[in-house]
């Protein structure tokens, strides 16, 4: 794709973007401030800038009168660019030029690395659990009547070079039919174990030749989101992808509480039905989106954390929230999709991600093997963040992790107007240093619903930065702004006015909103504190972050280290994964390989309770403010905040 | 058990008889006919003998006065032989003395062959599918919070020498609670694979020590009737059996009627479901009689002719019958009972016998294994004789196999008032060779509801021999009793008037009825004749011949070379096993070694097609008649036919 140069006056500033992009986007990455409400859809008419050159594609609109837009003036939402241009904010927009340069940071493009499935073939590493092999048989005759599966299987055994192969009955029931209506052409689904020593399984047949159609599933179940990927297992591209919150929800927040749940009469089969429907709905929706033959897939890879796993399964989690946190299993053997309650064909196999630990589940361990970090020489910090955060340090030669509860903050969750990450969420934030009004973005461009959670991270680190808030994140109360008000007793700031949203009401952000971001920022802050400890390394001996999460890849990298969400570390060594369990799961259902390592990784890998390590409450209440109570851990920050101070006592002559 | 003697007068015949047996069990094992027609229970007065001298114990009845008593008159049924006895049948019973040593032959006892569980120990032969292992654990602790099924796999592999491990979900549902129950102490229930290179699994807990409980099912699957036997895995007993007849019935009374139903629209669903039905009833009572707890039940080995095992495992049997006779499947995979619909407890294990081809099953198979024929040196001739006759012949070094339709009348099915052996069944049969009146003797020995199959072959050769029934099978129509009429049409024989019966109806024996053992016996032969023919052998060579079959342990083997059922052989050389293939099914309950053998044998067994072998059509017409067309084929029965001609031609002064 094609990038043009934007170039906004009077800042001077300039910006390369994507052609096509908006001229919002580019002032938002620029970190130039623009009023605009509405979320990119043109309705509030606040983004008003005058293109000085260059190419832009945009038309009148109903806030945009014919005078106006022979001038120059276009709204920046609206205007696509489609060449190198200079654009100017207007003097209206500009209160306080002085303030430019502080308002705020360039955004961090987030860095998401993806799997490689041709390097993945190459390094051999393509050991697909479910593979196709297609055979002719001879028809049987009166000299030759054994049995259709002997028949199949001698072939397999003879021309093929299977070793030890075995049935399940359902295909038993299949095969004689199946055999006779492409005259003996017949394609074998065969399940691969992880160990060479362990037996193949023909778990399904298909008349004639269907070697070219092999799908799978891939499955993140999560606290508080469920994703599903349809897989290509012969080109190694995800078909489709789809996610849904994760039913349970209305049973609790956090695993705590589904837990307590389950433990009630008819609690635990009750969450069960309810992630299976959730999950149906996924599957239903990848099946519409790929239109790919529900025959044509053969697995279900399935990661969660501990309790997910637990209650998808139907195995009490009862003894995951007492000391000594002892998990039922961490190993599960394949299982019959369809015995499960998924809508999936009756031979499909479900595979269950392993876990480490109660709270160190098989999500992070997908992630932890997707993101190759296992394999890497690198010091490696992978922070995997969501309802719970779990962390793991280490490299190739050891791994040591743990798991911390945020709360449900970061998914929307316990956030007044918070949403998941989806169309109408604000994303993206910016706020005038003088008017205090807002330049918002939302996801797709729409009128806004709700925030997500790396809205509300760059939200909060904004306000924070401009002194909108304070470190305990209250709200300044002499700003002389109608969008700060207090309203049944609860501090809040109008991000958006009612009738320029979707929903008919003031989106807001309020104070037990920032509280609730900071309890879970602080949490994953001192996590990752408390383990760094305790392998005996500091933040500056990590040569790699890996963040992985629903919203990773959406996040801005500064303003999470702005809020202490992060340590603050060079953005360069980051790198962001979106949702590592889900990118685990794709792998794990597309090579043996990762099957066959995750035992080791399994065992290999220490886990520390933070239940069990003193130090953890300490550096949690140390982390309970904008960015903590010790502003040296965050000395770039702190260097901009000088800076900040010091033109401000300038200006006013201080 | 001690013996007694007991000497019938005027025949001076002398019997040895169990203490405790009836004077009317003597008279039918001595061959002296005394009139009986109420089966044994003392309704119709009619067995009235003096006892001389010795020990009986009777009573007086409603059908002997005191006086009589006194004179030493006894209803023979009702008289339990309690020392030595001499006893006088009374004249009216014996209407001419000159016909009592041709009257009948003594009965043959079956030497019933049973299996050594303690030889089985000995021979090192006992390795049993399902084992109990009882461990102690270490609690949990935060300093050893391995997950509870890490603990106890581990603990297994360290302690009990356990290798390779695979756990079920159920299993991984109940470890926890399970475990906590009686802290931390638990029992483990091993699945153990046939070969050593495969998995175990543990497929149960229970709380505390339960090794002294260990239980399965062993179960025949038959055309006509379904047992089940309930063995304890400890000690090798059978602790309970039950039988029924298979629902199946009212679909088809034999395998091709069967099939044909199954390949109608949801025929094969309703068979499934109707055949699941009965063994569930066969498992509810034997529950019920054993009084053992469902948990403690482990497996359920299963064996039944192919067409009835597909019919089980919903498998459609439609090419078992059109050539070139292909069965699905020959092997099984282990099987969870649950889901085949069987009332046994979630983590019970079904294991299915292997069969040879589509006539000869796993219940051959099982009788083959379980008699262990196919470890002998002798060379043996096995039937199993049921709707099918499979014919087995070899030993350890080859073993040559064949089937044929028999058709229902064994089990009672296709008789006019046929039905199994069970209680009130006509089991035996005499009849005097003058007055043409009948003594029977029934299960039981209660008044008489029906004909079984052994009552049946018995009762055709005595009418044969004594001439009430030609060699092709008609009644002699000139001799003048009343019990020999026309109604409807067809001629028949009546054993029993209505008022002696427990059916308020009178029980006969029609022309039709012996038509169908005609067939059904000339099936059999034909079918050893070929299969002899076939592996270059005759009668003579055969060193040993194994009778199986639900009703091969009633069978009179005299009787049975009478009307040319079996070929003529040394009585010596015959064993009956009984069921051979719920005595298989259960020997292979108790040891893998059978398991692991059965596999070679249905590799190794040669299967002949009788509709493939044009002689077998032959054999089978020539077949038709009692015993046969060549009676030189019959040497000792033709010896005994010309020694009564003499006699009769002697007689009438010829």
């Amino acid at each position: 794709m094609s990038k043009h140069k934007v170039t906004f006056l009077p800042h001077n500033t300039a910006v390369e973007i994507d052609s096509g992009e908006t001229l919002i986007r580019a002032a938002m990455d620029a970190g130039v401030h623009v009023n605009a409400s509405c979320g990119g859809e043109g309705v509030c008419g606040k983004c008003r800038v005058i293109v000085e050159s260059g190419d832009i594609k945009g038309d009148v609109s109903s806030m945009l009168s014919k005078e106006d837009f022979e001038k120059g003036y276009r709204l920046a939402c609206l205007s696509k660019v489609e060449g190198d241009v200079v654009v100017r904010i207007p003097t209206e927009s500009v209160v306080d030029a002085s303030a430019l340069n502080t308002a705020g940071s360039p955004r961090k493009t987030a860095r998401i690395k993806e799997m490689d499935f041709n390097q993945l073939r190459e390094q051999g590493l393509f050991l697909p659990p479910m593979e196709k092999v297609y055979v002719e048989l001879e028809p049987p005759s009166a000299s030759d009547n054994i049995s259709d599966v002997t028949r199949l299987v001698t072939h397999l055994k003879l021309h093929h070079n299977e070793k030890k192969l075995q049935l399940t009955l359902p295909v038993i029931r299949k095969i004689p039919d199946v055999m006779r209506e492409k005259d003996f052409k017949i394609t074998a689904v065969i399940e691969r174990p992880v160990r060479d020593d362990s037996k193949s399984r023909i778990i399904n047949v298909q008349a004639g030749d269907t070697t070219d159609r092999n799908y799978a599933i891939a499955l993140d179940i999560g606290t508080t989101t469920i994703y599903g990927q349809l897989v290509n297992l012969i080109t190694g591209e995800a078909v489709a992808q789809y996610g849904e919150f994760n039913g349970q929800i209305s049973y609790g927040e956090d695993v705590i509480s589904r837990i307590m749940y389950a433990e009630k009469e008819g609690g635990l089969e009750r969450l069960r039905q309810v992630v299976v429907d959730t999950i149906n709905r996924v599957l239903d929706k990848l099946d519409k989106r790929s239109k790919v033959n529900p025959e044509d897939i053969n697995s279900i890879t399935i990661a969660g954390n501990t309790t997910m796993t637990q209650l998808f399964l139907g195995v009490n989690p009862r003894y995951i929230r007492r000391a000594p946190y002892v998990p039922a299993s961490t190993l599960y053997p394949p299982l019959n999709a369809e015995s499960l309650g998924l809508n999936l064909a009756p031979h499909v196999i479900a595979l269950v991600f392993p876990q480490v630990s109660s709270y160190v589940g098989g999500d992070i361990v997908s992630g932890v093997m997707g993101s190759g970090m296992y394999r890497s020489d690198k010091l490696t910090l992978y922070i995997d963040i969501g309802t719970n955060a779990e962390i793991v340090i280490g490299n190739k030669d050891w791994l040591a992790c743990t798991a911390c509860s945020a709360g449900p903050a970061f998914e929307g969750g316990g956030i007044k107007l918070g949403m998941r990450a989806s169309k109408g969420a604000i994303e993206d934030f910016s706020i005038d240093p003088v008017t205090y009004e807002p330049m918002i973005m939302t996801i797709g461009n729409v009128r806004p619903k709700g925030i997500c959670g790396s809205g509300l991270i760059t939200m909060v680190a904004t306000m924070f930065e401009t002194g909108v808030i304070d470190s305990r994140g209250k709200f300044n109360r002499d700003l002389g702004t109608s969008r700060i008000r207090k309203t049944d007793d609860i501090w809040e700031y109008v991000v958006t006015w009612a009738h320029e949203t979707q929903i008919d009401r003031d989106v807001v952000l309020t104070e037990p909103d920032i509280d609730n971001l900071i309890r879970a920022k602080g949490a994953v802050y001192s996590g990752c504190q408390t383990l760094l400890e305790e392998v005996g390394l500091t933040i500056q001996d990590i040569e790699q972050v890996i963040l992985a999460g629903g919203f990773g890849s959406y996040i801005d990298l500064d303003k999470a280290m702005t809020i202490g969400f992060l340590p603050e570390t060079d953005a360069d060594k980051v790198t962001f994964i979106g949702n590592g369990s889900l990118m685990g799961a794709k792998m794990s259902s597309l090579t043996n390989r990762l099957r066959n390592d995750v035992g080791e990784v399994t065992k290999t890998m220490t886990n520390f309770e933070l239940s069990e390590t003193p130090s953890y409450m300490d550096h949690y209440i140390a982390a309970l403010f904008l960015p903590h109570t010790d502003l040296n851990l965050f000395p770039r920050l702190k260097a901009r905040m000088d800076e900040r101070r010091a033109a401000r006592q300038q200006k006013q002559g201080i």
